[in-house]
């Protein structure tokens, strides 16, 4: 897949495009099975919602099931990832989040690459997250929401809460942005949000700011997001880093694929082994 | 106001239908000022989210202050309902939902009949919402979502759960559809959601499911709702009634009167007296 000069401007100026279509529904139904053998691996890469039961997030099904790693090495999320950010890409961060029917919980409004300046010394925001809708998205079923245009901002005002109380995956409730700014933000940044059908993929800026709502819909909201990242802006921790499936250590770049994911999906057997 | 032909058949067959610009921005400004006197009269009309300070909803302010009780009989509300219910209509219930900025809650999927029906055996479902939008409506502010058509099933399956824990007013969470319900009812009665400028009105029918998602935005969603019921339909409880401020006592069909309300503001002195 090959963006439009139209589109690289929109991204330029918006912080996020949409590309429908990208994943076909044997594929989606492909990787639909692999999340559900993924999730079968335990471990603290499972997140949870706070009742402590249901699945919140998955992070890093590349580094475990055949199907994501060939997923992150797709010449349709890789190819336009390189015209966004520049050649020699690697996945910094894979999750897919998993928002339920009737109760899936918001996501607070934050920006992502203060997180990952902070906790992982990543120097600059040269990365892009590339988003999968593994399921239609409506205005029903907690849609990510964007202020348009906001990555221009930079970050600079983003920093961690006192009292910030997640894990090493760091929540982003525990960077959400202050009611004022938001609201003063909200004032200039129009709220959109892209929806369509399962299949699309939302290309998106580490600092633009978003959020979404909760699922009081019947319909799952499961939305799987890739962070390529240059290699040549790796982190530089200081200290012991965070783990690896929160923080990808291999910085190779990745080499695209044409391959059809329901080829891979039909030869894959063991599941998350 | 009058509603056309096709209004009501939109409404006999979609369970609601939408005016927009029915207040104008000055009358919007004389109730939102009204709103503010009244929550100072504190006592159990006042209900609040589950933080104990947050309000999530205040009852019969139009029994304590002179321009919501104009509001009640305005001709803009009471003409076309008498088109709707019939004629000789009193107010069963009046409510403000105050859906704050940044965490106004949701609102459970449910039928409002059942309720009456239960709680103060309400005959039949002879009886329709008014719902006057006090703020802009969008996608991002927590708006009612409606399952299209559902109120001609009727609500025979909604009853009370074991465990309701709210008190008196009920709150819908009460009253919440199963999911199996609900998904089952959501494939074959298209989500919908109207939006609009405030001084928007929606009426909609006390049989159609309906629910509404937390407001994760920086604008407030202020939602309006007179119940005007029957006279010959007033509820007939066996025993002790529940609070007035829930349930209208006073059954006499009202009068409509055509007087801007912004002129009523502007006589209004003793605020919430």
């Amino acid at each position: 897949m090959k963006l439009s000069e139209e589109m690289l401007a929109q991204y330029d100026r918006d912080g996020f495009i949409a590309a429908p279509g990208v994943f076909s529904q044997a594929e989606l139904a492909s990787i639909k099975t692999a999340l559900a053998e993924d999730v079968t691996v335990k471990g603290p890469h499972l997140i949870t919602e706070d009742d402590g039961e249901t699945m919140r997030a998955v992070y890093a099904s590349h580094t475990r099931h055949p199907l994501f790693r060939d997923l992150v090495t797709s010449e349709r999320l890789l190819g336009p990832a390189v015209q966004l950010v520049g050649r020699d890409l690697y996945v910094h961060q894979f999750k897919i989040n998993t928002k339920r029917p009737f109760g899936g919980e918001s996501w607070a409004w934050h920006q992502d690459y203060p997180v990952w300046r902070d906790a992982d010394r990543m120097p600059e925001a040269r990365a892009v997250n590339v988003a999968v809708f593994l399921d239609d998205v409506s205005e029903f079923n907690g849609p990510v929401v964007f202020l348009r245009g906001s990555h221009r901002l930079g970050s600079g005002t983003s920093r961690r809460r006192q009292g910030g109380e997640t894990a090493e995956h760091i929540d982003p409730r525990d960077y959400t942005l202050s009611g004022d700014d938001l609201s003063r933000l909200a004032g200039v940044h129009e709220m959109t949000s892209p929806k369509g059908a399962a299949g699309t993929v939302v290309f998106f800026h580490p600092e633009i700011v978003h959020g979404s709502a909760p699922n009081i819909s019947p319909y799952p909201r499961d939305l799987l997001i890739t962070t390529y990242n240059s290699s040549s802006n790796a982190p530089r921790p200081p200290g012991e880093p965070r783990p690896e499936y929160l923080v990808g250590r291999d910085t190779t770049p990745l080499v695209p694929h044409a391959r059809l994911l329901e080829t891979m999906a039909a030869t894959t057997t063991g599941a998350g082994a």
